[in-house]
């Protein structure tokens, strides 16, 4: 990797240290090539068995950041940034994993006793979760969600991550109305009009601890 | 930042397409300073609130990791590794906000009007979630989960995120049998002992849409 024909984009301790959750976003468009580079990195998040199962809408659209914005209590962060990044989850549950399993393989990650296991072990995995399904669906979106949030803070974006909206009218407004996608989160994405500051963090020993919760950690 | 004197970490895109999921690894042991670090940016993760309702046990010794192992299936990646962080959530619900709300006016990022705002609206907000309290804590959880994964990949460590466990062993494994937490996530931490390929990932038209569900994103 040469550093001169490298993107410069932040090193990961950088970014999670410099980032805040902004709020408010000047109206300048994100470049179609910028976007396409959020999009490939957030996706290149891992998942359960690799089963990519977030559902992620870019909405961009004035009418549709109108409606979202809406179901999301009129906050004004999603009207004034150009895209917000709704995290949809798709249930954990039988599905044809089919080019999943073809994928694994082609690319050399997986032999066939993997592909073979996998073809029973998820399903069973699955059927197993029962009322947990949605929460492990929304695991995954999760931890794409917050890979696009540190790619975008390496790239000179800002974003912030907003659990204020209401599951039906966000569903309503992505067309997913008649769906059992879960909405894991919202995260609107642009350059910041007014940076914040950081609110601090709690001592380590407060919610930091070693082998057992009795044992806090000691910095 | 003088790149002469900043740690030499790499940069969140190349530690995104780097990172592969480690299922094995060496016995090298972390060293402290490496291990608070990876702490201090796990909890710089941001949270609903800032609320930081993550319980973090490092699992590190010997008879722990048996049994952490045990509760996981046997999995032995976390005999293997130095470290494996647990993820536990405590569910929203009502819980003393002062040192929060203190560090939020001291380091000046929220005047008296937005804390004076927070005492009410923070209970009224974990009061609507009824029974998403669980859910909306792993969400926070899952999002220092993804910071640590990403740290420890920049700082020349490997990890996976591991979904396979008994909520309830686990919890008794950290000593919180007793307490209404949530298990998110167990993140093994330490130097692989063998790479892993890409499995790949779905064409984005799969799952990434923009506006509506029903439009695929074309790239």
């Amino acid at each position: 990797m040469n550093p001169i024909t490298q993107t410069q984009a932040l090193d990961v301790p950088s970014a999670i240290i410099q980032r805040r959750s902004i709020k408010s976003f000047k109206p300048d468009p994100i470049s179609p090539e910028l976007l396409q580079k959020l999009v490939e990195l957030t996706v290149a998040a891992p998942s359960s068995y690799n089963l990519q199962d977030w559902r992620i809408v870019i909405v961009q659209d004035e009418t549709q950041k109108s409606a979202l914005s809406a179901a999301a209590f009129n906050q004004q962060q999603i009207i004034q940034a150009p895209v917000t990044f709704v995290f949809a989850a798709e249930p954990h549950g039988e599905r044809d994993l089919t080019t999943i399993l073809e994928q694994g393989l082609a690319t050399g990650a997986w032999n066939e006793q993997v592909v073979n296991y996998f073809k029973t072990a998820v399903p069973q995995f699955q059927a197993g979760l029962g009322d947990k399904r949605r929460e492990y669906a929304i695991k995954d979106a999760m931890i794409a969600a917050t890979h696009l949030v540190l790619a975008a803070e390496s790239l000179g974006l800002s974003t912030n991550f907003m659990n204020g909206w209401m599951e039906d009218k966000v569903k309503e407004v992505i067309g997913a109305a008649d769906s059992d996608l879960a909405i894991a989160v919202l995260v609107p994405v642009g350059y910041a009009a007014q940076p914040r500051l950081n609110p601090g963090r709690l001592p380590l020993s407060a919610n930091v601890f070693v082998d057992r919760i009795s044992q806090p950690y000691q910095n």
